[in-house]
């Protein structure tokens, strides 16, 4: 297979920083197909590197002559486009089921996530792209930054407690998928992952046994996810 | 095969109204399968009853010599015992994955349900239920049974927030296992036909989307869930 393939992935100021969770999911399931790609970083106010794409977020994936954008559709592709590779799914009802935690994910845990992390992230962005973050997330939380951080303990809480499905199912198994992981612990990983790369907080408690499973996922795939660089920050009170 | 199969289902003062979401699970289960079985009504306090279960909860099944309890359990001896009978998780991961399901349906849509339906719960047992099932449910929720009633309508508004993934995911797909419903339907759909049977709200508002899948789950396995007797309450304001 000698298709020329690209991922352009979100990055921080530090151009090594890839820190978004969608972005994550596509590198699992690139890694788990076992393909390659070369990346390409992107600032949020970059839109016209991927205005071929017909849209204007990442991940976007170039596959030869394929463009592809949104992180469930890149996922479907891949595993349509490469039936004879790892399945990212283990069979139709499990792709079905994979798109529940893709939702859960994208509607429950991934908010909870962003009240705990993002106060923490202008800081690790690209200056050009510091206004556009700030506007447009201030305005999906109806919240400054500011006050979204003040309120951080809080939402520490509250993650945790929403965590909890999780907590029961990864001490029961080893990965969401089972005995291996798949695509469903690719979507649910990289939220952590993306706290992990943003923010110096620490999503769980010490005693948290999701806290394996982590090191599981961190360890997967020759320990893609532990070897990708974390952006330099100070610990916050 | 003609191996005898019995199933212990919870039931109201009218032994004919079998409530219990996890009892459903095992019959959705059961049909999935292909398998049939005699049913038992068996009261909260009829703890005599299953005791050679060696714990005090239903569904229990009794499958030739094997006594089976716990809905998870069941569902697992199920699929291992009848691996000829249409599969209820589709694949290892498929199973994996449908314990997820598993854990946010105890865990949070459950609870949820049940803060809008409890109330209604008391005047359909059997009248030797009553007073085991106030202590133990005020004691689960820390408040009287009138106090959650009275948070009705708040209940019910938190209720249709917490389905928001189900409803994403099932406008996208006609069951949470595709395009047939598995174990994974099971179990979500049991939630709501508890509530259809114990109590007169509607826990979805008219337009709600995810009316279809609930429609599409009321006519599987041959109207199964819609042909069940529901308890005859006047409808409340």
């Amino acid at each position: 297979m000698s298709r020329s393939r690209l991922l352009f992935e979100l990055s921080g100021a530090d151009e090594d920083v890839r820190f978004s969770p969608y972005c994550w999911r596509i590198r699992f399931a690139l890694a788990h197909k076992g393909l390659t790609a070369g990346t390409v970083p992107w600032r949020f106010t970059d839109k016209d590197a991927i205005v071929a794409s017909g849209q204007g977020k990442v991940p976007v994936l170039i596959d030869g002559d394929h463009c592809v954008f949104d992180s469930w559709a890149i996922a479907e592709y891949l595993e349509a486009t490469y039936p004879d590779h790892p399945s990212l799914f283990g069979s139709p009802p499990g792709q079905a089921l994979a798109r529940f935690i893709n939702q859960w994910t994208g509607e429950v845990l991934h908010p909870a996530i962003a009240r705990v992390v993002i106060a923490d992230i202008p800081a690790i962005l690209h200056e050009k792209d510091r206004d556009y973050f700030r506007t447009s997330r201030e305005a999906a939380f109806g919240s400054t930054l500011e006050a979204l951080g003040a309120k951080r303990a809080d939402s520490l809480a509250a993650l945790r407690r929403v965590i909890q499905p999780l907590r029961s199912t990864l001490t029961a198994q080893p990965f969401l998928a089972g005995a291996t992981p798949n695509y469903a612990d690719h979507i649910v990983f990289s939220g952590f992952q993306w706290a992990r790369i943003a923010s110096p907080v620490s999503l769980l408690a010490a005693d948290d046994p999701l806290g394996a499973w982590c090191e599981r996922m961190l360890d997967a795939y020759d320990g893609l996810a532990r070897a990708a660089p974390r952006a330099s920050l100070p610990v916050s009170a």
